[in-house]
């Protein structure tokens, strides 16, 4: 029986915090701002909009929509990107991505527009390299592992010099996921779809991230008892139960069912790490507002 | 016995492909330029410059020396750096490092001035985030991490599926390290100096690429036959024999005597990596060079 790692607890106390902060702010006539910009309405895009606006609602963050339609060509993103760099009423900006398609070939030049300052979810290459180079001295890490940090952290897990298996390689999850542990001085393995014995690696770590976005990839072989498993993907999984009778509702990459019984501690899918992101897109807008027109 | 990998078969492989564009490069009127920036004598400093020069020599590569005292203001540093951004008759420029220590806290300073396309070692914010990203649509990785994949390459030796151990986690060698090598395919494990038992990870690698700058840090019981052992670091060593009948010699990570009769494929030090570094460097400006003034 695993200890469960709810994201509710750590983005409640966070938001507690945050809130303060706001306050703060507020009574220096700062008002803690997101600008959020949107290229049309996926689904996902318009059920993470609806959990930001919840959590700024709660901590007293304002926040600010603009929306594009999807088909708006790039310069149509850069001047709304323009318009925010200059604003200083504006702290951060989050821009939704993926960029549709016709934009991909783009992404490079429109995330490299935003201004380093207002970048609260790490997409400039100078947020970038200051995650890979281990230091945050303007930007900040992308949202998703930095909430697996601040989950360990409120549940008070120690990294240092322990083994911490990483699954996935992307920029957004994966890597910078790993280069925050590396921080945190755990010796980290990052695997992927090419690694040759998946399980076994798994199975001598201390601690597994997994964002590979596979329903039931990580099963009762790859764990063993005293693990920490911090699962980040949320899936559709058209099998499990909805809890009204019938089937179909998200998951993640882990068999929960098979591993929670062996594991030391888990995340559970929906409730662990989505719940945490929110909360840290709003602490990275409050540190940018703190930080004010200090930083050049 | 292990296939000694001789980093100067793969510089001489080099050297001769890049001659060949240095030469297409001089029939369209271009001369391909490095320039140095090189504060105060350090010895080591001068022999990496005294090893770029013959090499630069050898492809037919301008390379032009500014030299500033050792004391110089940050400023000076900046002025240098803006004056060969603004010359288009230089297509790289390395600034050799570390730089001395009253400069230390304007380093991020310093390197982020340089523009990225002449960036031919990799240490702008831009060319950092095109390696953790996996992209080099501008920016060159470091020269030394980019000598151990050439040194693979050259000797045939696929990473893919492999797993791979890199010992350090500087930016400068251990992180680009693992980056490229996670571009590779490889499944990557960092360790460091809080690893907790660095023999049996490393005696689980196909692959190790050490850069711990520690004498006989990897002895016997860290290896198993077959692997491949790249060794970056350079240490002086004062018991090792001069092969003049005295003793005091230059060392890496590796008990060469040890771990060598186990392994399948290994580094000598010195004549491993390091002579593959300025042959990259050459490698980086050429490409540059070629860019020429397309890329903005």
């Amino acid at each position: 029986m695993a200890k469960l790692l709810h994201g509710k607890e750590v983005a409640d106390a966070l938001t507690l915090r945050l809130a303060d902060r706001a306050s703060a702010l507020r009574a220096k006539g700062v008002t803690p701002t997101l600008a959020l910009i949107r290229l049309g309405d996926d689904p996902s895009d318009l059920g993470y909009e609806n959990g930001i606006r919840k959590r700024a609602e709660k901590i007293g963050v304002s926040v600010r929509g603009f929306y594009l339609p999807e088909s708006a060509e790039k310069e149509a993103v850069l001047s709304a990107i323009d318009a925010l760099n200059a604003d200083a009423s504006v702290h951060g900006v989050l821009l939704f991505r993926p960029l549709p398609k016709h934009l991909k070939a783009d992404e490079n030049e429109i995330t490299a527009r935003l201004d380093p300052k207002k970048d609260v979810d790490g997409m400039t290459p100078l947020s970038k390299s200051d995650v890979f180079s281990g230091r945050s001295s303007l930007g900040f890490p992308p949202c998703t592992p930095a909430a697996c940090m601040e989950l360990l952290d409120f549940y008070g897990i120690d990294c240092a010099g322990k083994n911490a298996v990483v699954i996935g390689r992307s920029k957004l999850v994966g890597k910078p996921a790993a280069m925050l542990l590396l921080d945190r001085d755990a010796t980290v393995t990052v695997c992927h779809t090419k690694t040759a014995d998946l399980a076994e690696i798994c199975r001598g770590a201390d601690l597994i991230v997994t964002a590979a976005r596979t329903l039931r990839l990580l099963r009762e072989d790859f764990v063993r008892s005293g693990q920490t498993v911090i699962d980040v993907s949320t899936v559709w999984d058209e099998t499990k139960p909805n809890g009204k009778g019938g089937k179909g509702a998200f998951a993640g990459d882990v068999d929960f069912a098979a591993v929670e019984p062996i594991v030391g501690a888990i995340t559970p899918v929906p409730g662990g790490v989505g719940a945490v992101t929110t909360a840290v897109l709003m602490k990275h807008v409050i540190e940018a507002a703190e930080r004010g027109g200090c930083h050049a």
